[in-house]
């Protein structure tokens, strides 16, 4: 094991492995998720400079900033929905360390949610999937890539807001289903700012992916960027949330580990 | 390297890897770096509630929080301090993803810090634990074992102020000097809230840890925590800061993978 450890530096440095930041850029024109007015509402990211090698610390730059758990590219903890409230290790100091290190699916979505921003990804999908690239293996990451990430420059066009609510790509309830049931995957991670889609409220049961993955433990992955750099299979991802006490979800950065094209 | 890849997650499946969490949770109550009053302030975690599956957020729960760059379990850029201002690739989102995957040496002082809290570690103490565990690798962190974690619940022990100031170890200038021009190591890490020892504004140059360091295009990690399940070589570390904007530091969630004791 010391071995593979040596293997694994070794390859990474000789760059016969990639190591790929699936993480957006944080700052304060980030989109944040926007809820009805009388809703309790996240904060976006805003930073304030403490010194700048100035009087008010000389030798020293640093800032204080303010967000929420779920700003930026973010992970879900199960205790973030009302379905995972009493799980035991349901909150990101509480999940166990194992779970941070796990391998990856990217499912190409991204003519769909070009055709369609209301694109609903489906268990037939997956299947279609699964007859190329091999079963999803349980403990998993199923990626949905739906080229969502190109649009974060233009908070407009990411948010995708119109008269009726938002317009963005996610899964189906019975894709949701699918995953925890009978593949048992450790989570659902998408490049737009939920893992449901835009229009879920009106899905039943509203929210499919929060209410069925963190009503079984699972975990989300939230505004990743780069998918289109990770292979359908083979890729291996590091997803460490902070440790905040009793967090709901965490900003992280999402690290993959694939091997480098030939 | 596919197969690469396959193994570590069959290691980790079957017990054969640990993955060690070297992250303090983060809470209202840990301790901060505290500075004169005149300087600017980093601030202390705070959390505050956004929605708890109630009238503001019925299905969900989730909190907004408010910190320093440098709170809690973190990482320090090269731009955090007035020599590495201007090297390229210095703050937390502009540093190569690369180097968030890297080998460490622990180095255990904790004797020596429980008999003298203003130990300071020296290069002499360094050619000792290399004449014992081998040359320090260029590109390793150097990580100082002081045990210092263990006060972590109790923040006057951990901060150990009296009327001339802080009293907690580090390293000595020499030690710096030997570990940035002779082993080109990735940086330095400590249990305690500074890389550099609590009187280190008496060394020369002051901050010897910071100013050398990041002089160098190094990094830093501060409040780790089991030091102690470490090996003193073979263990990775995977220290992946936040992304945010200019980003003089990020708390993070510290992970290391070891081999399982045989």
């Amino acid at each position: 094991m010391t071995d593979l450890l040596q293997d694994l530096l070794a390859g990474i440095a000789a760059d016969k492995l990639k190591v790929i930041d699936l993480t957006h850029t944080l700052g304060p024109s980030f989109p944040q998720l926007s809820l009805p007015p009388e809703m309790g509402q996240a904060l976006p990211y805003r930073s304030e400079e403490i010194s700048r090698y100035d009087g008010r610390g000389p030798a020293w730059y640093w800032n204080n900033f303010t967000l929420c758990e779920h700003t930026g590219t973010h992970f879900d903890a199960p205790i973030h929905w009302v379905s995972g409230r009493e799980l035991p290790n349901n909150s990101v100091d509480t999940i166990p360390p194992e779970h941070m290190i796990a391998p990856a699916c990217v499912i190409d979505c991204t003519e769909d949610a070009e055709r369609d921003a209301d694109f609903l990804l489906t268990r037939e999908r997956l299947e279609e999937w699964e007859a190329e690239h091999g079963r999803i293996p349980a403990g998993a990451w199923v990626l949905m890539h739906t080229g969502w990430a190109r649009r974060v420059n233009d908070p407009v066009a990411f948010q995708n807001f119109d008269e009726i609510g938002q317009h963005t790509p996610g899964p189906d309830v019975d894709c949701v289903r699918f995953l925890v049931d009978k593949r048992d995957v450790l989570g659902f991670g998408t490049e737009t700012i939920g893992t449901d889609s835009g229009q879920a409220q009106r899905l039943n049961p509203p929210y499919p992916c929060h209410y069925y993955m963190h009503g079984a433990g699972k975990y989300g992955l939230q505004c990743l960027n780069n998918l289109d750099r990770l292979p359908p299979t083979g890729a291996v991802l590091f997803t460490a949330p902070l440790k905040l006490e009793e967090g709901s979800g965490s900003p992280l950065r999402v690290l993959a580990l694939t091997p480098a094209p030939a």
